[in-house]
């Protein structure tokens, strides 16, 4: 009778190394979705469109992995009837992963735009879209060491972080339509880099939302519902120069 | 002795109105997406910037929608240890809940360029947008309404529907791009319009999943990665007339 109320140390063990699987698959996806973030930049400003290919083609391991991490979950809730903390990390780290395939669907999406764009005229500096990658790779990388590490204060930092993203972002917009009104010719280029740069701030958006998450998952409570956020250029209106 | 291996007859009864409860909560939360899309494209057509803002405004209530399923979710995982099919049935809940949060976002992006949109001279027709914006609903629907039936026929029927979206908002950028090109004045409104377009599409592909995990929630088994998919508007490269 003993064995109905006090559970085997062994079960124990191996469900505490299940949890630190599935914390591991999470940082393994998002070491993957920082990468490919990272080589679609790449590749837009170097020109390079072999190392786009490769960020299209590589995604299929991020979609892969989201479809491995749920899979893990659905078992991991069904077999071991996790309770509070257990089942805020196992949900989270669901939702964390659905997040990063969206990552790894812009950042293909821009690789995609990348490959178009190296065959069109080059128009001004790219210096944001570097900058932007950057920041977002950064607090893609804080996001995952908070979760790996249990750390809600290193999400929350995160969380607060994404207004410089959105400051980037609203500059770009701004530059890219002068660029179009300058001159016709650059309005197809011009257009694929709003794009890019609008999927760059999604994936700041994404990040600030898994950092929310795995401030859940950690402590239990959510954080409050408006953080900042700068993207202004929902309302822009930029007007063609006189003449 | 009995009362461990039977459960009552009032306990099951309740799990079932529970889960009953979970559907509902979701259906209503599709219902209200399906209505921002429908109010934020005619806001958009008829220029009306009252119903915009209604649409900005309404916004938090599927927002709270997606919190108060994410609750009850959590609260039905520890509580009643669900296996298979109601396993089931509550993860993709919570996932359904976060594409139709996603939807909501992408509508009140769409009504807030709106807003921008009618202090701008027009450009062209808005008629690509009215049927997008269609398709979108009725598939949303039609995904809403398999998942209450669980009828994962009809869910397979709205995951194959999202090219016909697709096209049309191919020809909504070649357009916008052909604007721009013709008059540099054109070149905020066609840019916010662009964003309207490519918001109903990202819509449309958050229909698509749904109908996905409608389809997984109701027979387990997952349906083929490559769905028919036809955006081909990312490597669109449009010419400005010739002289």
């Amino acid at each position: 009778m003993v064995g109905e109320t006090t559970t085997p140390a062994h079960t124990v063990r191996s469900y505490d190394q299940d949890l630190q699987r599935l914390r591991d698959m999470v940082a393994r996806m998002g070491g993957l979705a920082e990468r490919q973030v990272a080589d679609a930049t790449a590749a837009l400003v170097r020109r390079d469109t072999e190392l786009a290919e490769e960020v299209v083609r590589r995604d299929a391991q991020i979609d892969q992995l989201e479809r491995d991490i749920e899979a893990f979950c659905v078992r991991l809730l069904a077999l071991r009837q996790p309770m509070a903390q257990d089942l805020r990390l196992i949900v989270g780290a669901m939702r964390i992963s659905h997040a990063l395939e969206r990552i790894g669907d812009y950042a293909r999406n821009a690789a995609k735009r990348a490959i178009v764009l190296a065959g069109l005229p080059p128009i001004g500096s790219l210096n944001g879209f570097e900058r932007m990658a950057r920041l977002v790779q950064e607090n893609l990388k804080g996001a995952m060491d908070a979760l790996v590490h249990d750390d809600a204060a290193r999400a929350d930092e995160v969380w607060a972080a994404d207004e410089p993203v959105d400051e980037i972002y609203n500059g770009i917009f701004r530059e890219m339509l002068t660029h179009m009104m300058e001159d016709p010719r650059n309005i197809t280029a011009a257009t694929h880099l709003l794009f890019i740069a609008k999927n760059l701030e999604r994936i700041g958006d994404h990040t600030t939302n898994i950092a929310e998450m795995v401030h859940y998952a950690v402590r239990g409570d959510t954080l409050p519902e408006d953080r900042p956020k700068a993207d202004t250029s929902v309302s822009a209106v930029v007007r063609p120069p006189e003449g």
